[in-house]
């Protein structure tokens, strides 16, 4: 943990000089009941009483917190100072504010962005009573784009961890071939994933309940739906979106499967195009990602590309931020919708790892929807795992 | 899950003509991400995409959420209604407003309660600017009374799950006694505690690495510090301060021995005050512990009990609400500190679970702290658990 957020610092430091901010407060309390997502990119711990945390730009470290947390975050040796106190923060912060006399002050507010919105209404009036009648009350700026960039840019270490993350999920997909049968329900699928997840000591990049979704044939749901009694049945399609957390860091692929029907050694020619066309789409939009576009271009091409090929388009975002969470903050790859807004035109950056994903629906038999997990970097796009190129079959029984 | 939220939805309606507010609104989005400590009451569910919970005075339950979430809530079966939108929210929510026509609109923010503020400061923005140009923008009052009620007065579903995690916490103990001797370390007596919760398959009230807080002789840290090196000596107390939460609720209690000396049979004079003390102030606390009261008074008899006896006061609050989670949101038994501000002067209800705790210092020994979990009654105060009335003590090897 303390050489992932050793990194984080030090890459924060240089992005607040980049975006010319003076400092950045992160100002929470009881976080295990209402945590600040912001708070584990810079201190992993969490803290009872009101809490400041104060990045300078000249890398100065400042952290006020209740007496009882002041020992975990000094053993955490990352903040130059930790200042604790007894009945309350006011003049503390006020005191830290006045030495650092910052004229910019960053806090966790965005409309759009949920990751660098961790500062509650509440909070943010508490905030401003204590600097009522200071300079520092009409100095305030979001921190929206310090965030986005702090964890959008992933350093060596959190792809390397996301990449392996990736890697166990893949395999838990191969298993997941072997395993199923015609006639196995939903539920007996995600079981069967359940175990190997547990027993292999690893986390849900998503609540487990829905995680893997699974989805077989016509008849079941698409969206956030919990497995069910739908029977795996031959000439349907078989789909699971499953995010593993390992490590601390998400992955979440999406693969398609297609059980044969008595007599047939391949995918019927609809099931077959729709693959190839969901296959393309992802092309399309690995194509149009580069550091710079903005996400909805991204989502346009492969949006255009289902459109091209007479599929009705998806409902949903192309791809989303992944590492410590599934949906990790900011930009989008997704239409110029109002749920997008203000995400969606956010420039890629390099060091930006997202989901590529979207799906077609093939009549009677099911969906076809696949997701890939890619790295941004200078000159383009790298895969961090084996990308599914051909649509698997389960068969021969 | 269900009954559970079902009964809480039952204690809103009255809540709401109570307070004679006509619509609470749970606004949130991304819960996975940024949760809503709100939320768990009323849907106990995650959200993707910003989503509404209008709760009307007249029983009325409106839900708007993304087009995914729909199966979800309404296989809950406990919303009237359940209305997915695709690209945006703002016209339903602006036309399910309409239709209630509510006078007052409760929304989640409070400066003071921390469960009563999960509208984040950029969500709130953007509720405001759905709003824009409506009637209800100038409607908008705190949830902060609703949400402790609702919280705070626990079901006798609630009661029984909270006193079922209080008798496995006591078996713990029990099993610790028999386990420890001189020479074990904090780490090897947490790592004890924790082979068996994860055995029982339980949950932790908070953190598993501060859970239990393990301190022994005068030279362990006091607070929120994880287990060390520190070994257990003759002489010296061992104290431990665990919570597991069972089918989703919470216990929190702290429980004392003292490690018999070469030739002791029962703790030193010294030692054996100090419990006296403590147990002493846990009963003041206790007898003034009833509907009505406000937080500080209740505080306040166990803090002077404390000075009476010639003590050091100590600086934390007497006590706090537990349920779901181990600080269960609004009233503090606390001192009127700046940090315990607007939470201390909330009443005492009926239905009310707290935990009594305190500690003194006994110099050379170690910290001599207990910690009980009780409800409160119409007519007084009903420990959750046997409640420890003699200083344990380790010896005889």
């Amino acid at each position: 943990m303390k050489q992932l957020i050793a990194e984080k610092l030090d890459q924060t430091t240089a992005i607040l000089n980049e975006f010319d901010v003076d400092v950045w407060l992160t100002f929470v309390r009881e976080t295990s009941l209402m945590p600040d997502p912001a708070l584990e990119l810079i201190a992993g711990l969490d803290f009872t009483w009101q809490s400041a945390f104060l990045l300078a730009r000249d890398g100065r470290r400042l952290a006020i917190v209740g007496n009882f947390d002041v020992d975990n975050l000094q053993n955490l040796g990352l903040y130059d100072e930790v200042i604790g106190y007894e009945k309350g923060i006011r003049q503390h912060l006020r005191d830290a504010l006045t030495r650092l006399n910052p004229q910019t002050i960053a806090i966790n507010t965005s409309e759009s962005d949920v990751a660098a919105d961790g500062l509650t209404h509440g909070l943010y009036r508490a905030l401003l009573a204590h600097l009522q009648e200071t300079p520092f009350a009409d100095r305030l700026v979001s921190a929206e784009r310090i965030i986005a960039a702090a964890r959008g840019r992933k350093t060596a270490t959190e792809v390397a961890r996301v990449r392996q993350a990736v890697a166990t999920t893949e395999q838990l997909f191969a298993e997941v071939g072997q395993f199923v049968r015609p006639g196995m329900t939903q539920r007996e699928i995600a079981a069967f994933v359940h175990n190997r997840v547990d027993d292999l000591g690893l986390g849900y990049a998503w609540p487990k309940p829905f995680n893997p979704i699974v989805t077989c044939g016509p008849d079941s749901a698409v969206g956030h739906a919990a497995p069910g009694d739908v029977p795996l049945q031959k000439g349907h399609t078989l789909h699971l979106d499953l995010g593993v957390k390992q490590n601390e860091y998400c992955s979440d692929l999406q693969r398609m499967w297609y059980v044969l029907d008595d007599g047939e050694t391949a995918p019927p020619p609809e099931a077959q195009r729709a693959f190839d066309v969901v296959y393309g789409a992802i092309k399309s939009g690995e194509g149009a990602l580069r550091p710079g576009v903005p996400g909805w271009q991204v989502d346009k091409a492969a949006r255009d590309f289902i459109a091209a090929n007479g599929y009705p388009e998806y409902m949903h975002a192309f791809g989303h931020l992944l590492g410590r969470t599934a949906h990790d903050g900011a930009t989008v790859l997704g239409p110029q919708w109002e749920r997008y807004a203000g995400i969606c035109n956010l420039p890629v950056e390099a060091g930006n790892i997202f989901t590529l994903e979207l799906h077609v629906v093939v009549p009677n038999r099911g969906i076809m929807s696949l997701e890939e997990d890619v790295l941004v970097t200078e000159t383009g796009v790298e895969y961090l795992g084996a990308p599914q190129t051909e649509l698997w079959t389960i068969g021969d029984f």
